[in-house]
């Protein structure tokens, strides 16, 4: 630990009028939990004054204002921009108490007026219904945290500061969310912030010492292990502890005075173009009590300094008028009258404390970051196409196809410094390495001779924590930048809870006028289910899919190009699109290429259509819809409909493929849905529907099930089999193979009823053929290898490789 | 850093022979990754002895290996009881080799003998078809850690050390997974390991340097962070590093050495009565070069101790007739002809380094606990049921009467030491807090005067990271011990991917004959989105049921009993099932209680039923069928049921409850799946169903679609609205509330057209009604609130709470 500067001095004048301002935060936080009426305490307290439900967490909230007054001063002082990450969610008091102190809360809800008459709608609105949420909410000017579910405060924060050189992030974690994985894991972020090109980070550890109902780890250490720990993450931590808001305040003050000094210095050193190495960035380790200047114990029962201050210190009013002294008491602790004037607005001499206009941390545009969002400058995604001449014609890489075009992407954009790729040390196998040829990754530690693609200025994020690659694109989008997330598809699960709360975070923003829209969390999900049978079941998994589309149809958006072109579309489109969450799934292996870029554009904006080139019912009404949605259940399809055809000549098959698997919910479900009308035309009404999907199929069903024909359609995906094998083998084991999906069309059309036992006879053989073959060689046979689509001739594919959707329908509004 | 204790000697001659031994084992790996054929080189290596396609990881390969050898000298110099938690899964060469050399393989599966023909049948089954996984699968004898999802093997190694004082759980930790969030957190596992009562932990972090092309950061930190960050979370941590083997073997076998003293002057002090302080325990820091022995460089370019040696060195072997002569060089650098003998058994000088029967690391049956499983002394569970004269005529906490339960079982268990309860902070939040009267949560830091419930002895283990609590109790479950986890159920998805890595653990250890089954690992999940009200959008999620039913339906169990007996009933089922991941959702507030203990356990038994006290259908066919899961679905059901039954006396209900929510699938897809002919007995074939259920409303359909009556089924359920508000608000914004699910009957019923206009405008006048009360009071009505069952006296409920379905279902197999 190192000693703060010691010649720093704030007058006492200034530190009591802050203490002041403290007061007055705190009061104002009590009277959200606690008061329905009376605010300015002018009468004696009656339990009529008080709300019927007590909700709230006191026990952070003055750790939390403490905090707040302090870097206001810093702010003022400095002329500083700087954003407040409050990762105490529950400290939602807090901040409210400081928007409405700084006259932001009032700027964005006239109604919460800077008065008396404001000051009880504050009070009343806190966690009452109609009002406003407990937590630091999208309804909080000056927030981009919730923190309702713990551990990714400092991920934010670390994204809201790259890229914004003079953003200072300052950042309250608590000692409870300490423990999660996600923030043990995001200290590590020094690594990859770079002095001369990024803001800083400032991070808070307040340890107030307990949980819910326990002390917490980091405040019951000892002091030594507790400094080694964040040494040994890299960090200066300085210690400011105290019970005795005497002996804090001008501790505090000196202690962040010495941390923007060595931030200044820092960014100063690495600006003026000496060579960098990774610098320790101060830190502040602050202990003080869990709900200071609370009651110091209710009931006979510590409380202040204790876990029992977590919540709401003094409960069951009616039950207990004592209790209502005792509140009125702790109110009047703070001494309002000295506070606020008989209007109930705070003393001016307060209201100068705060800093003035977009100084204000409750209305820092970066915590608006739709107001800062400018668009990206897209090359024509044409120009990246794959050249098709008949669909099959050709193999390629659909990852490595769009990691061309990121690289341009990438390109056209570093002046504006508005693009990262984010990813857990996946970027080159998810075949995205061309984006290396105009940026690398970002390095901050020791870079050796050998060493490839990595830069001190590199744009690509890559940790092997997928925690940290999302919290760090959450705060990087939500302050108004661009982004794509790449990962392996089974283990994006790891990032289930936090997909959660950011799309809950877009809803609630699409409610609030003020919040303007950000830039899509855009997910390309590769290595996926079909091609990880070299790596196993463990890798194994497409159900994040599922995951997504519990979450609210207007922020979500799943899609599943079939092949390159398709997923250049694709990508261009999220890469416009606001306030979404993009789920791609693609393939990073060489395969078949179905569409040239006409086609795939015309796919793309109708986002499901019939393959006419792959069908024979041209103008009449099919025997049999195979439909499929995924690059290895299109493959798969298309290779049965060959079998069938060369079986079964006069079979009329339509083969449907959905990109945009929104549209096969009702539009009264999704804003993307199909009407029953044009699904109905798709799908038919009466026809057997074989359905290869990429992930669980129940998922298909939970889709459609309102849909016409639903009772005819069946479904093929990932049943949960697996194992190391071969790619073909993976398919086979799920029944979502050529000879399972040929198979399950003849036992569906009733006229086939003569040919079905001698064809499935021949397909029980090819399946047996298939295990053997494997045994033996370890690879797929080569009749499966070799397979290519073998019909038509490239002039009239050209043709025919237009999509049948009467209507053009919208493209994933 | 400590320095090792330097009197220690290992003999040349010894350290001569592990070399070899390490030489077999690095040379049995490479032949994995490598050989189809030509095991012993007895001719010269061509491209038809090696794989077509070449899957595995080299890179951790060696490392691995060298720290099997080393600790195979420990055990057999001490006599000790130690597993290998592999945290590099991509290594499973290694634990192959191994688990080959020390015989256990050979014994697990008599075709992979110890001579030449089971090494060739060793080689080929690798990542071949019908072989075995890349990884330690459940495949490998003496693994319960996969590692194919990286950040779970420390939590793991503690979860297997607790309660088993002569275990030590080696824990191998790769600096790739040392990046991930769960990792970071588990090392303050230390917090929670008691040396009097509890195992030992050796971690060794293996520093190879490299991801799959990234540096990683612990190895590229500065010594002296490195070494801070681990002595700041604890440990004494001990350096061992070289590229050379006669450098890193001496200093292996005395770091291990000094290791083992200290870990034993802990337990001795702890066990011979001292009071105890958190001891410092000691880890070993292992950085040697990523592919060890492999490659130097490959056409060029660097490989040994470079991330090019992460997989497969030497590649396309076809093309590159030169990789032939370069791998068969490789595997000859091992000098196989010294190793084995003319039979292609390792040589007796070898065999005799490896520890013999339980001792071998491969062969502890703690890493097979199915073995090591003692059921649980379970009391009568119908001893703390509540007292239910008449269906609503009491409330109770239902998770507070289970934890009374709770409290005994863990009281019964207490001398077996094989009964732990685990959760994020939440346990006496939850209403387990009974638990506290028999035992604590586990402490080992500092206890003050002022603490509650904290003792170093505690079976309670709380620590604020979801994470940590899921690989605790996994490595609890698979050593052989029980356990439960309460959580917040919107916060269970933080552990969704490792979920979904336990269930396909368990999958596949049913097809394992000699993997033997051990106790469920089951969840309570409460504080449930019905009564999260207070806390906000934020913590409403009631999607993990729809996430866990992705899995293997043999291994997943999803219960939502809808009052405290039925829960009573369920917990008591779960406890003494076997291989199941079981999911009890169940809320914690005073609710409405139904069922008495004899009609709660039918219910439970059928796992569905008619309620026939709350339906007026008697005998004849219902107008509707008034379904509901969950008990604040319930609740509004029965309170729907009310309102309709006093407005429309005529109107025949059939109310129907589900508490195992697999019973809805049809048996074809779920073992517990009702028949169809008894699915339709219950919900009619063509009456309309309206079904309250607890969490997303697309589940039930996706699990009934294949129903006969599935058209008539109409769903209510969560549809992501919240804020912070009131109970009864969150199921209004909801539409699952006793008016809206009113209205719904009344749409659905053809004979209620005529009254239909009057009803919808009386329920549509109750809805504003409650929208301006909780507006102006901040809470529900009192005719929301002091709502109750009003039908039946207690004589003749005591018959009818009996269950309808006419023939017993098994509960829940």
């Amino acid at each position: 630990m190192e000693q703060a500067k010691q010649d720093f001095f704030v007058s006492a004048e200034l530190l009591e009028r802050m203490n002041a301002y403290w007061r007055a935060a705190n009061y104002l936080s009590v009277g959200q939990i606690y008061l329905l009426d009376n605010p300015l305490l002018k009468e004696p307290l009656k339990l009529e004054h008080i709300k019927p439900r007590l909700l709230g967490h006191w026990g952070t909230t003055p750790g939390l204002n403490f905090i707040h007054v302090h870097l206001n001063r810093l702010i003022n002082a400095h002329n500083l921009n700087m954003i407040f990450i409050c990762g105490p969610g529950h400290g939602g008091p807090a901040m409210l108490a400081n928007c409405w102190l700084e006259g932001t809360y009032s700027e964005y809800y006239p109604h919460i007026s800077l008065n008396k008459e404001g000051m009880k709608a504050l009070f009343r609105q806190f966690s009452f219904p109609g009002g406003v949420p407990s937590h630091v909410a999208p309804e909080t000017p000056g927030s981009i945290n919730e923190g309702g579910e713990l551990g990714y405060a400092l991920s934010h924060a670390y994204g809201a500061a790259f890229d914004n050189p003079y953003l200072i992030a300052c950042c309250v974690i608590g000692d409870g969310e300490a423990e999660t994985g996600p923030m043990a894991a995001a200290w590590h972020s020094n690594k990859f912030l770079n002095p001369a090109r990024d803001g800083a980070v400032l991070p808070i550890l307040h340890l107030n010492g307990y949980k819910i109902a326990n002390p917490t780890i980091l405040a019951r250490m000892e002091e030594d292990e507790l400094l080694q720990l964040f040494e040994g993450y890299g960090y200066r931590p300085y210690l400011v502890e105290g019970n005795e808001p005497e002996i804090v305040h001008p501790r505090m003050a000196s202690i962040l005075e010495q941390c923007l000094d060595e931030i200044k210095a820092i960014q100063h050193k690495a600006r003026s173009g000496e060579a960098l190495i990774r610098p320790h960035w101060p830190m502040i380790i602050m202990r003080t009590p869990k709900g200071w200047t609370g009651p110091k114990s209710v009931d006979g029962k510590k409380t202040e300094g204790f876990w029992r201050s977590h919540q709401v210190p003094l409960e069951k009013l009616a039950e207990n008028p004592d209790h209502i002294n005792l509140l009125e008491q702790w109110l009047k602790s703070y001494r309002p009258e000295e506070l606020f004037d008989a209007q109930g607005a705070p003393l001016p001499e307060l209201l100068e404390l705060a800093p003035k206009g977009h100084l204000r941390m409750s209305d820092n545009p970066h915590a608006n970051g739709g107001l800062l969002l400018r668009d990206l400058r897209l090359p024509d995604f044409r120009n990246y196409a794959v050249e098709v001449p008949a669909p099959g014609a050709v193999e390629a890489e659909a990852t490595r196809v769009m990691g061309n075009f990121l690289r341009d992407v990438m390109k056209n954009n570093l002046d504006q410094q508005n693009f990262r790729i984010f990813g857990p040390d996946e970027t080159a196998s998810n075949r995205w390495s061309d984006i290396f040829e105009v940026t690398s990754r970002v390095w901050m530690e020791k870079i050796l001779p050998e060493d490839t693609n990595l830069a001190q200025d590199g744009r690509v994020m890559e940790i092997l924590s997928e925690h940290t690659c999302q919290g760090w694109i959450e705060g990087y989008l939500l302050t108004g930048r661009h982004g794509f997330f790449s990962c392996y598809e089974a283990f994006i699960h790891i990032v289930d809870s936090m997909f959660n709360q950011h799309a809950k975070w877009l809803k609630t923003c699409n409610r609030i006028p003020w919040r303007r829209p950000v830039a899509s969390l855009n997910y390309l999900l590769t290595s996926h289910v079909w091609r990880q049978d070299h790596n196993g079941f463990s890798h194994q998994d497409p159900g994040f899919i599922d995951h997504v589309v519990n979450k609210k149809a207007e922020v979500i958006r799943v899609f599943l190009p079939p092949d390159a072109n398709t997923l250049l579309a694709v990508t261009d489109h999220v890469l416009r699109s606001r306030n979404y969450v993009n789920v791609i799934v693609a393939g990073k292996q060489p395969e078949h290429q179905w569409l040239n870029m006409d086609a795939a554009m015309k796919h793309c904006e109708a986002g499901i259509g019939v393959w006419e080139w792959a069908s024979n019912d041209r103008g009449e009404e099919p025997d049999v819809v195979m439909a499929c949605a995924g690059d290895v259940p299109t493959l798969e399809t298309l290779a049965a409909v060959d079998f069938l055809r060369r079986q079964l000549p006069d079979l009329k098959i339509r083969v449907l493929n959905v990109v945009n698997l929104m549209k096969l919910q009702p539009n009264s479900e999704h804003p993307n849905g199909l009407k029953d009308r044009d699904f109905d035309e798709l799908f038919t009404t009466d026809k057997p529907i074989v359905f290869a999907y990429h992930g669980y199929p129940t998922l298909i069903h939970r889709l459609t099930y309102r849909r016409a024909n639903h009772a005819n359609l069946h479904v093929r995906g990932y049943k949960e089999e697996g194992t190391t094998s071969t790619p073909f083998d993976m398919v086979v084991m799920n029944d979502i193979d050529r000879y399972h999906l040929a198979a399950d069309v003849i036992d569906r059309v009733p006229r086939l009823k003569n040919n079905a036992a001698y064809l499935k006879q021949m397909i029980r053989d090819k399946l047996i053929d298939h295990k053997h073959y494997i045994a033996s060689h370890g690879e797929d046979m080569p009749e499966i290898q070799n397979w290519h689509w073998p019909y038509e001739a490239a002039e009239e594919v050209k043709k025919a490789q237009a999509i049948d959707i009467s209507e053009a329908m919208e493209f994933g509004e």
